[in-house]
């Protein structure tokens, strides 16, 4: 397969300029470009190729309101965790989309699955969770590039969301996703904006062996 | 930001096409395109903007090799799980590129990193672990956008490679990673080419709640 130079230099721009938004506009995204993204999500990499991933889409009104309470429960008590100007900061950071994204998906692993026979999970055993993020970020870029926004809300209690929307025993939480239309378009992210921190470097440093 | 249609086709393409890679010719990658793509991958989400990847380039013969012993101990405990066909079929799959590829990553999680000050992690702490399965599937995409294709080798004992690489005790491995120029250009996975699997449907159910 060949791409061209300005499909790279385009590619790379998505990178930059994907974000975790959490400011949607609530007009609905068609349910054809829903499926779209899901056959995309679909393709992403997985152990042993066992597409562990679940996707449960949250509609109704009583689930909408179930993740609200979870997310407000788990994020007053993350707010405990910080003191003084830390935790002023963190009262005033608008962390979720919950209200106004107009699409929500819990994603789930089955870590029950039998396709893949386990192949590459023996030593292993979270790959099953590491390929459903990854389905998760392919959702993620291919939602950018068709114009819709992705947020990922983890302020919230696994289990207690797995025994609200009665899913499996055997499927754990691995994202809680807000899709819609972004009304953020800033290629920096919005914590480092808000002042809650600066990029860090540390994270590009490399170490030979 | 507004992306072509045709940007949009090549994606998708991309998706299809990226492939987890076993088949590597051995010519060396540029040093400036690896620096490319590392940067590239930082710009993977992370919880909190914590950017808890930290890459560990292994070329010495003598880390290249405890990381072949490590592969093949794991390998050979992983053949014991399975009887019959299935073994047979297991015992003939090439899992790994670690002879040929040029270049070779572990993919660590700093787990006592402050970046981020716990934000969006404290429900779910593994979501450390996923930001750095982002970065690494980042990697993976851009390498291929730049025909460089990547496998993400897991028959490890991930504890066993921290100890011969000699990291800091708190960073766990997520990834071990192959990169070269790929032999592999199907848009077929390996696994079903060969008869270990077919696809399957039941990661496209989408449930409704």
């Amino acid at each position: 397969m060949s791409l061209t130079q300005g499909f790279v230099d385009e590619f790379e721009r998505l990178l930059q300029w994907r974000r975790d938004v959490r400011h949607f506009a609530s007009e609905p995204i068609s349910d054809e470009l829903v499926e779209h993204l899901l056959d995309l999500a679909c393709l992403a990499p997985s152990v042993g190729n066992s597409q562990p991933w679940r996707f449960v889409s949250v509609d109704e009104a009583r689930h909408r309101s179930a993740v609200v309470a979870n997310f407000s429960a788990a994020n007053a008590h993350a707010l405990q965790g910080y003191e003084g100007e830390r935790a002023e900061r963190y009262a005033n950071l608008k962390l979720a989309g919950l209200g106004e994204a107009p699409r929500q998906f819990a994603v789930f692993c089955d870590e029950d699955t039998s396709q893949g026979h386990g192949l590459g999970s023996r030593t292993m055993p979270e790959m099953l969770r590491y390929s459903t993020a990854l389905a998760v970020h392919t959702l993620w870029l291919a939602a950018r590039a068709h114009d819709i926004g992705v947020g990922w809300v983890s302020i919230i209690d696994p289990e207690r969301m797995a025994d609200d929307l009665d899913v499996p025993r055997r499927w754990k939480l691995v994202a809680y996703l807000c899709l819609g239309r972004s009304l953020d378009e800033s290629t920096v992210p919005e914590l480092e904006r808000v002042g809650w921190q600066a990029r860090s470097s540390a994270c590009r440093q490399v170490i030979y062996r």
